[in-house]
């Protein structure tokens, strides 16, 4: 929903004077707050050129060969351009002043002291691993932009109350490898990836397997976690919004639907007597698209895999194996969607004479974003003039993780037509700069309250 | 359509003692046609029990270890299997005393003279290839037939006016290549087929790849060619009629449809945004059923094979390719529904947002059976006091490429259940034993005529 002044204030505690500043903001250049005695701290802006020349420089480790910044990347986690890429990383964080590690789970890690040593940390941070023919901003944005916040505050000399601490997570594409070990998941070490076991992985990007409780975040142990990252939809392009505040990363319902017909010779099979598993997938596959739009909402529905056996020109399918993936941050609205097409389908089998099993083989719930945090994301942005709209994020990110542990806020920036996980991702200069001077305020708002 | 005595009749040069014959037989024990000088031709019979045995024992080669009959064959063509298979029918053809070669495509062929010697050959035969994990029926059943009509004749010590010759076509499943040969088509010696090149596979079974032209059999150099076969679909058992009479081996046109979407993430790419390649094959899937059974007659239409790209459950489909095949006797009707499906599938990439290509990648035509030669099929049949039914044959047979150079009949007997290339696959004896039979009186019929 788009931001209004209302969302804006409802439910902080602000005084009467920072309401009656919100008002003066409007069309003005950016001031003090006058919350604290940083007083200079609302008009601290990051260096966009060194942010985007982190950006440029950390894309050639995986660039394709020949390629130039708009053919994307393939820096998938393990892989010889993710060992490039991380030590790329650490030597910006030694630039900005910082003093990186590689804990045991390969997460790489810094932290910034703070004035009030007995104050948690605020956490921050995004991954720098990649989709295969993946782009250029997914992670890279979030992660490069944390460093920059840390650049500037030494730039300017800022010191806040609370430690901050970086984290570029390992393997979030490969299903949040390095922030599932964070929040003390105990992950499959045995699974392979990218040509490793995932051990194997963690031992070649500097982690230490065997002893990975070492990697644990405790819970509660810090203030907040924060995430900057490209919307990878297309939902603040089309509003013309420059800042989306994450409400919460969505539940996921994933089910393995097998269509058991029977496999037929297509020339002398008549078609009334045909038990054609794929003619009931396609039936089926219709059946989502419609229950997934019979109602208002963001919810989203998806059949992306499937196959078909014996999967001959001139065969009756007699199997098909596909999967259903359902979306939304109501756990129950997917449940019911789910239950539903799952009334459907036992309808599509009866009139296709085929068996349909749909198994849901994944649960996975939503990860809500603090409100607290939403609203000091929300200040940031107005403190620099910038609109925002609330949004959930269809995507998985390691703030779910994080989220388990402590409250958790994400900020988000346009994606060029919604594009992701593809070497079209694009996001302008001016939204990458807006993204990480939100994210600068919002630790700053943060640290003050 | 079922047989009745007008078919039987109408078309034929029958005379009035012929026409009165048919008659009486009904009900009655076969007696001689009184046609021509062996008055005792149409009482003779095949070894029902020798024909089983032969079947049993042809199904040893290729069948799956530990298996029984019941567990089918693999006996691809090339395989060891295939030449182990056909070292048994050429010794099975020696036993009926037979001296049968393998000419240069690698068939196996095997004459009887006859007393007119400037007759031309009546052929017969099938193929004994079968496709990965098939049934000990396709093929088998027709070449096993086509030696116990011989062994019958030589039991009989019958002599019949025109020559005799059997033709056991090599790899029939893998695209007809020994009928093609000698059809004078010009086969792609460098395919891969099983592990092979065509060529290595011909070489292998005993042919010559360089000397192909001399396993041509030239135009109208042959009375006529007839195949027995089982039907491989379920006309003949929901009939309950014993033999099926082919009027012809369909035409099929094929096409690849290439569906071109935008993958995109599934969880941040909202429903109205989506440009889903398999959301608009779904949609071309079930307009291929509607289309095809939107009018009345045994034309079929499959989608058999389907590929999804990137094909991962948490990405929206960005590519969908597939097959459609069309079947009927009539190529102009399967042409017409070609047209009709290409037409919608241009209103479904309008409504998905995608873009559809339907390229026709085969035409082939149909190949008609010979008027003549189906209505002495039925003749035979009703001088064993069988039913027939005439139906198209859905599936392709050695007996197309002969339908290019002569003319061709065919003869089916019932699948149970209609299950083709399948271990399930099974024609009962009883039906083995009339199919045999109807050919072995369609030989001397055609013979006398």
């Amino acid at each position: 929903m788009p931001h209004s002044r209302r969302d804006l204030l409802a439910g902080l505690a602000v005084t009467g004077a920072a309401y009656a500043f919100g008002e003066a903001l409007r069309g003005t250049p950016p001031l003090s707050l006058a919350v604290g005695d940083d007083v200079a701290d609302n008009t601290l802006r990051i260096n966009s050129a060194r942010l985007q020349e982190s950006l440029e420089d950390l894309s050639v480790f995986g660039r394709p060969a020949g390629g130039t910044f708009a053919d994307g990347v393939s820096r998938v986690a393990y892989s010889d351009a993710d060992v490039a890429g991380r030590k790329y990383a650490m030597q910006r964080m030694h630039d900005a002043g910082l003093d990186p590690r590689i804990d045991a789970a390969g997460n790489i890690t810094a932290g910034r002291p703070g004035s009030g040593p007995s104050l948690k940390p605020i956490l921050f941070g995004s991954h720098i691993d990649s989709v295969p023919s993946g782009g250029n901003f997914d992670g890279d944005f979030g992660s490069m932009s944390a460093i920059e916040v840390m650049h500037t505050l030494n730039d300017h000399h800022v010191t806040t109350r609370h430690p901050l601490r970086i984290y570029i997570w390992q393997n979030e594409e490969g299903a949040l490898v390095g922030s599932q070990i964070a929040a003390g998941v105990d992950v499959d070490l045995r699974r392979p990836f990218n040509g490793l076991t995932t051990a194997e992985g963690i031992r070649k990007i500097g982690g230490d397997p065997a002893n990975l409780t070492q990697a644990h975040i405790q819970k509660g142990s810090f203030e907040c976690y924060l995430e900057l990252h490209i919307e990878q939809g297309g939902n603040l392009e089309h509003a013309g919004i420059p800042i989306g505040v994450v409400e919460g990363i969505v539940a996921i319902d994933e089910y393995e639907v097998e269509i058991r017909g029977f496999a037929n010779h297509a020339g002398t099979t008549p078609m009334p007597e045909r038990r054609n598993a794929l003619l009931a997938a396609a039936m089926l596959i219709e059946t989502v698209q419609r229950v997934v739009t019979s109602e208002p909402g963001r919810q989203v529905g998806t059949v992306g895999r499937l196959a078909v056996y014996p999967n001959a020109p001139n065969v009756v399918p007699g199997r098909v194996v596909h999967t259903i993936e359902l979306r939304d941050l109501s756990a129950e609205k997917i449940a019911r969607l789910g239950a539903e097409i799952q009334k459907q389908a036992q309808q599509i089998a009866a009139q296709t004479h085929t068996e349909i099993s749909m198994k849901q083989v994944a649960n996975d719930p939503p990860a809500m974003a603090s409100p607290a945090i939403q609203k000091q994301i929300e200040i940031a942005a107005s403190g620099l003039d910038l609109k925002t709209m609330r949004l959930p994020s269809g995507a998985g990110h390691d703030a779910q993780m994080m989220a388990t542990l402590g409250p958790m806020g994400m900020i988000f920036v346009p994606s060029v037509g919604g594009i992701s996980h593809s070497p079209k991702e694009l996001t302008r200069w001016a939204d990458c700069a807006n993204g990480a001077n939100v994210l600068l305020q919002t630790v700053l708002n943060i640290d003050r309250t």
